[in-house]
């Protein structure tokens, strides 16, 4: 596939063109070059820069680095312009120009400077779309006003960064609480202005259920920014063209004088529709393994593709920067060698900073689960934290999805300040290596005081479902005992902790203070009819767990563990 | 398989006892509880603690933490002393108590009190043997002098700590660099020791190859401490019964009022091996997957048992305070449900922190994959960051063992200032989900730029892996390399880096520096012969990789990369 012997002909020489140059586009150009020393590859890039590291902007913004040209440079702190694309990679990248059509039969694009207004031809033997997606604006009044942005360009970057350093404002609204919004609420709260989140469904990082996001949406509130759920933007408000403030779909009017469009992105895909290939349901451009569009000779890779998830089967959006390289590559691959490279989908792995705790997922939700089939589902939580309290371990929150059946891993969320990234890599790894929750009871994983606990929080969660599987233990989450609560009922609540806990912090939701060390002296105090339901916890439910056992053991028939006990409890405490 | 009536009659109580209070004998005897709350259960332990948390020692010694109950506390903060076990779990047991035979023909086990002396007899329906590891001591003169410790128990910690705390010594040794050693290293340089570490074998850290094991060599001599490698201890010096010094096999004398043992443990079975317990090659307790030895009735875990390596089928004594745990609840589950539990054996991952770097392991050398009939194991060295630069990314160099035939990935080292735990939890999964390096190619893992690269590290590897595989990518090793240049060979060698990176950082091997940037330009400066062999690198070696790409494609036929450039060379620079 390489060309080993001296450069071909001209006529022989491939030439691939490459639409689109922040990441998967310069990728496949890259992997096209390390196949093909000889191709002519060219990359056309409608924005100004190159291979933009655009994951970096919220932290550019909120200064956690000051230098602009990291986001643009080699690691080695070359900038990726023209001059390097050519130099170090025999590569053509002509920046500012702008795609308007590609001609199939003649195997053209046709392009225009930005700059010149000046019409290009490039003709392509392969063509390779990477085209990326586009924020999505909520079609309101007064989305025109100078002072909202998104945050997906380099320009939102510069933008929001001039804003940032001049600190002239004092209030600023998120509109929109998935990663891109919390990281820029992030970047600028730390600007030192007051932010309010708002977000139009009932709950912040819609990757995670409810319960985990209460827990990251408290930790966002404990910062000092502001979440407001289950309300939309109505109208931008403004004065002489700049941005005074929003009403919201409930009336409420909110002052701010910067606003930044967070609510999601939309594929790129009209330059491949137009030119006749096909586009998926998510509106994405249709893609096979091999990252080949509808035409033979056109791949494409990025955010402007559907690709599959690897559990469901089904196609989805999945804008990445992680896949949009790893397709790239695989695009470049197969543009030169025709085949042998292929992308087997995605499991929709996210991760999110969050100040001092992380929020992420892997894998899929019960409810996507049971919509894909695995109608037998099986969720639970656990918490404990990623090291020993002696190594200042810090908490950790799991929400775990296995299949009853086949007892296969099918997806899991994590939460907290401890080292949610490994833990979500573990369970990404079990998820592709098609684990079931037994190969994870005795996984061998690395410990070492400085890193984990003897039992890591990822096995330890493994053998809590397990527990729930075979039936030795009964869980109850804290969101469907506070909807219980809610609704009226009082079911026998059991707090297995010290009293000296119990003085520094308590649910308040009329449980009973029954030290487990205490418990088998004072099973008197339990309900008389063995029948009735009794809920366990502690701080994170292994004391919980350990009274559970130790009542079942005395014959109570209905006793239930609050998952994850306090740490996982996200909703008001007494204390 | 649990009781949920009322306790049973006494002759029905089922009878546990556990030999062994550290870290498998409380998980079996509390894994038992959970699963029969009326079985009588009784641990009886030789020392005078219970669950010390014995990896923690280097952290206590260290002045890490300074809370010794830290080390014997659950997570809420109460000591697991005879007390809290008979209160929490209804577990009963018996520190200073030294089990002194097992009497298998009638089921008791005979017990003596380290304390009054007085001889007791414990029925049991099943036994359980935890009985651990205990260091072994160099056999030279001078070894009971005062002054020389292990790191092994909760009185080495004591002592130790006392040690540091006084500040009345200058200087320590540390005999063995494994794990403990170099951990010992740690702690007692952060007390303010002048440390020298003493290792018999030619490098230290044998978990790892010897050019990773160099790089952390490196680390440990950048901080301050010194280490001999290739030299044991022939004597240690000493006047009136204190320790003065020691003298090396070399004839070297040197100066030290303290030195730590750290050359390894063996499995204390002489216990079982008494009672005509079938003992194994490595000296451990021989145990099946349900962790159950030569006798239907008695289960042994921990550091006393050998187990399954995973990967080559050998058995092997694998000391990991991990697995001990794990074992132990699946010993403890069994004891009580008959079967049902298995532990399927280790992949001996480890991990050690040295300071702010970090070393570790998972699976297996290319060696013991050859002596396991892998007999085409290929190896790649990658280097990268593990998040950006502009996220203050750190190094983590990666050493990869595959299969060729069926690309199975068979074990991983990684050594780095960077997240090497997670890289190595990754790898760990990768194998225990038989996984190939195909599978890693495409990954799907938490990507942000606060916790990876855009392609993680791990999966940069595999793509590593994937070139050479595929004959895209000839590699050398640096102490490949190394060997040869000391041989007096002198390749071609090509810096592919910028002038700046050449002036501030230089092998100063001859490499000749043509960057990467003007290479397709500076052809002519390559050897004439297309069929001499040329060598190139970087700092990372993917400049080193695509100068090595461009030059094949221009005909040149024996190009090679140096793997993991010069992040990866762990022998003395120019500059």
């Amino acid at each position: 596939m390489s060309n080993h012997g001296e450069p071909r002909d001209k006529h022989e020489t491939r030439r691939i063109v490459v639409i689109g140059g922040s990441a998967a586009g310069p990728k496949a150009a890259s992997r096209a070059r390390r196949l093909d020393e000889s191709a002519d590859i060219l990359i056309l890039q409608k924005a100004p820069e190159l291979s933009m590291a655009s994951c970096g902007y919220p932290y550019y913004v909120g200064g956690v680095f000051n230098d602009r040209r990291m986001l643009l440079c080699t690691p080695a702190g070359v900038v990726r312009d023209p001059g390097f694309f050519l130099a170090a990679k025999g590569i053509r990248a002509k920046p500012g120009t702008e795609v308007t059509d590609i001609d199939r039969a003649r195997k053209v694009v046709v392009a225009r400077s930005l700059d010149t207004g000046a019409i290009e031809e490039h003709p392509y033997d392969k063509l390779i779309l990477a085209t990326g997606a586009r924020p999505k604006m909520p079609p309101v009044k007064g989305i025109d006003l100078k002072g909202i942005s998104t945050l997906q360009s380099m320009q939102d970057a510069d933008y929001l960064r001039k804003v940032r350093d001049e600190r002239k404002i004092s209030k600023a609204i998120i509109v929109g609480g998935g990663l891109i919004g919390i990281e820029a609420c992030e970047a600028l709260h730390l600007a030192g202005f007051q932010i309010t989140v708002v977000e139009v469904l009932p709950q912040i990082l819609t990757f995670l259920d409810p319960q985990l996001a209460a827990l990251a949406e408290n930790h966002v509130r404990s910062k000092g920014a502001n979440v407001i759920t289950g309300n939309g933007i109505a109208e931008f408000l403004g004065e002489d063209g700049v941005l005074r403030g929003v009403k919201l779909r409930n009336g409420t009017e909110l002052e701010c004088e910067l606003a930044v469009i967070a609510t999601g992105v939309t594929p790129n895909s009209e330059l491949a529709r137009k030119a006749g290939l096909k586009v998926g349901e998510t509106g994405g451009v249709l893609v096979d393994e091999q990252m080949k569009t509808s035409d033979e000779d056109i791949y494409a890779a990025g955010d402007c593709v559907e690709c599959v998830n690897r559990i469901t089967g089904k196609r989805v959006h999945a804008p990445f920067g992680d896949l949009a390289n790893l397709q790239g590559r695989v695009a470049g691959h197969n543009a030169v060698a025709g085949g042998g490279a292929s992308f087997p989908g995605t499991i929709q792995t996210g991760i999110c900073k969050i100040f001092d705790f992380t929020a992420g997922s892997t894998g899929v939700h019960e409810t996507a689960a049971r919509a894909a089939g695995f109608d037998d589902a099986e969720v639970v939580i656990h918490a404990s934290t990623d090291k020993p309290g002696f190594m200042q371990g810090k908490p950790l929150i799991t929400r775990l999805v296995v299949s009853r059946s086949t007892r296969r891993v099918l997806g899991a969320q994590c939460v907290g300040q401890g080292e949610v990234s490994k833990q979500l890599a573990i369970w990404a790894m079990a998820i592709q290596g098609k684990m079931t929750v037994d190969d994870m009871l005795c996984a061998d994983l690395p410990y070492a005081p400085p890193f984990s606990l003897a039992i890591d929080h990822s096995i330890a969660t493994a053998h809590v479902m397990q527990n729930k599987l075979d039936g030795r233990m009964q869980g109850i989450s804290a969101s469907d005992l506070k909807r219980r609560l809610d609704a009226g009922e009082r079911p026998f609540i059991l707090d297995a902790r010290g009293p000296d806990e119990y003085e520094e912090m308590r649910l308040g939701i009329g449980e009973r203070l029954i030290p487990l060390g205490a418990l088998r002296k004072r099973l008197g105090e339990l309900p008389a009819d063995k029948n009735q339901e009794i809920i366990c916890f502690c701080k994170i439910s292994l004391r919980g767990y350990e009274a559970a056992r130790a009542l079942s053991g005395h014959g109570w028939t209905n006793v239930k563990v609050l998952e994850g006990g306090i740490l996982a409890w996200p909703y008001p405490r007494e204390k």
